[in-house]
């Protein structure tokens, strides 16, 4: 059997919520260590990979590993139901075709259990390999949320440049053309106000924005998101999950002649 | 003639935005002793019972018994013009077809006055008997509240279980299953916190959750909500609305073959 | 060129919402003194006029005079990505076709740069004359916000009245009849709160509502607002932006056989 807990169910909240409008269902897989998900969003173009270990929970047992197929927009649903300060438990029966969740209150006076439904749901596990990048910028959650957030509402892809400079987020659309640029800047007393620039070489790379704004759904998890960038990869847009673990999205650049102006520019 | 006036204007406020989605139009009745609404919902399947006595009112004359036909979306597009702090009066004359309300701010720099058009309602009064409940339950409001629109995303009629443990309220649908446990709670020291279970003999009954989320459209008027039940009458869900009276809503449960699985519930 | 800087770039933002829904496009005309705006609204029915003093930017440069045609919902998306604590510098080469927004955060480790699309607009300038009023009432913005938003809810046009009793804002529908009257009042301590009515002889007039209802989004922009009436003549609703200078709504009176109505009370 499987079960797992969480006094600060707050956490599974806004973890379901940032999962929820990307991946329509897929797999969590729980094993003795953890519980964790890798999941391809419904049009196939970027992938989420989320871990939770065994020791980030209040109390965690699995006996056996397995799949549960969950249906996200539903397991949204039921988990809107648990107060912010509600403790929250999870539990399965192997091979169980439903996840039990409990919700306690602080006082205890109220207790509510759930039973969503599992499916079944083929998956591929991708093997990601671990990479150096050539640039990682740390900055709080909520100006990269606001950055992509303000130049959706100019233009469909970002041109990413990180230099030494600073990293600078650039598009264009018919209102006219936009550029936001963060210096590297830890002179704040608040650690999570910091912008660090950990730069290997130059790299600019072009991204669509409708999907780095999506992946900031997560801002609520952590003060700090983790941007990683080398040229042709994926860039990995990552929220800690306060000591639980982390949630990664990873999405592969544009390759098109527009592209050739991002490259000029990066090299600049 | 009529004329009411009550200084603290937002519990009309209240006390209209309760109702208007469940009631289209309905007489009010004023006679010397006070106002009074007895009106189904629109689809016939609830009905609502206001008391409001005239010595809660600053001010309350009535020479004659008389109805007063409102239509309570204009009835509402009216009240929400006054402030919450404006002390509102009520007038019409005999056999009106207008009725005059005036709002007063406080300072008295501001004046309005609006006249709603009175409709012809007929309408028949029922008696309802008084009653004696297998249970009788008291809970804050704002729980009642949460509890019926979170059972309302998962399922479409709702299971009331009252036994010595507590209230419960269980439901099913496409997602899975949800049961809600409130215990008999009277440690706070706020008595609008409390839960009061006042038990004749256990009982269970189903009942169509949207009027009971639509009841709770009241929440706003008082801290608390009482639930009266008893086996195949009427759940009663009431709020007192201060000293002036309260706001009854009742409604059927349902007699189907999946309550056979609520009774067996209860009986365990 | 044309260069202008203001540190508190939230009046810059709140002047473009207070426009952008009554205004599509229109020149802001630059010149050694200021900016200035002469719009009407989409249907032809409301004039605009903006004036911005170039005393009251931070820094203010233009070396010659240029119309900058300016696509009002285009300009507010490029505004919303300021914060508002965010100082703002327009940037324009002579003949551009473009507008450069510059926005700076307060601790300068964020720098944005927009460009903006102007485009080529005709327009004629017309000469509002000087004018004396036959009413002149100065009250809270938010007042008069309060009075349209709810008289809008009631009726279609209003008919003010100001005599030296107060000014009245009456309007009827379907649902009934409103009177909102305010008096002269100057007692609170606080200037922004009074209400200041300096009449030389008693007007009433009809207006459209919703365009009375639009001049408010301007609501933000300062405390009080003044309307000046006069017979047969628009009314000019008048909002001052901080030092900067001032926005001014005009909006002529409804004449038809409903005036009658009006042209009676205002002789009473």
């Amino acid at each position: 059997m499987f079960e797992a807990k969480i006094s600060q169910g707050s956490v599974l909240k806004k973890l379901v919520e940032a999962l929820k409008e990307l991946v329509t269902e897929g797999n969590i897989d729980v094993s003795p260590s953890g519980m964790s998900l890798q999941a391809m969003d419904s049009s196939h173009v970027c992938l989420v990979s989320l871990v939770l270990r065994d020791d980030g929970f209040d109390h965690f047992r699995c006996d056996r590993n397995m799949p549960m197929g969950i249906h996200f927009a539903n397991f949204s649903k039921i988990l809107k139901c648990a107060g912010n300060d509600d403790a929250i438990t999870l539990k399965a029966e192997d091979n169980a075709d439903q996840l039990t969740l409990m919700f306690e209150s602080s006082n205890q006076d109220r207790i509510s259990d759930f039973d969503l439904k599992l499916m079944s749901i083929e998956s591929e596990h991708l093997g990601i390999p671990d990479q150096d990048y050539s640039a990682e910028i740390k900055m709080p959650a909520s100006e990269y949320q606001r950055i992509v957030r303000d130049l959706t509402s100019i233009g469909d892809t970002v041109l990413i440049s990180a230099t030494k400079e600073g990293i600078k987020f650039s598009t264009s659309g018919d209102v006219g053309t936009a550029n936001v640029t963060l210096r590297h800047n830890t002179t704040s007393e608040k650690q999570e106000e910091h912008t660090i620039i950990d730069l290997k070489e130059p790299v600019a790379l072009t991204f669509a924005l409708r999907y780095l704004k999506n992946f900031s759904n997560a801002t609520a998890l952590a003060p700090q998101v983790k941007l990683s960038l080398t040229k042709d990869l994926p860039i990995v847009v990552e929220y800690q999950v306060g000591e639980l673990g982390n949630i990664r999205f990873y999405l592969a650049p544009k390759i098109d002649d527009e592209d050739n102006m991002g490259e000029d520019e990066a090299q600049s």
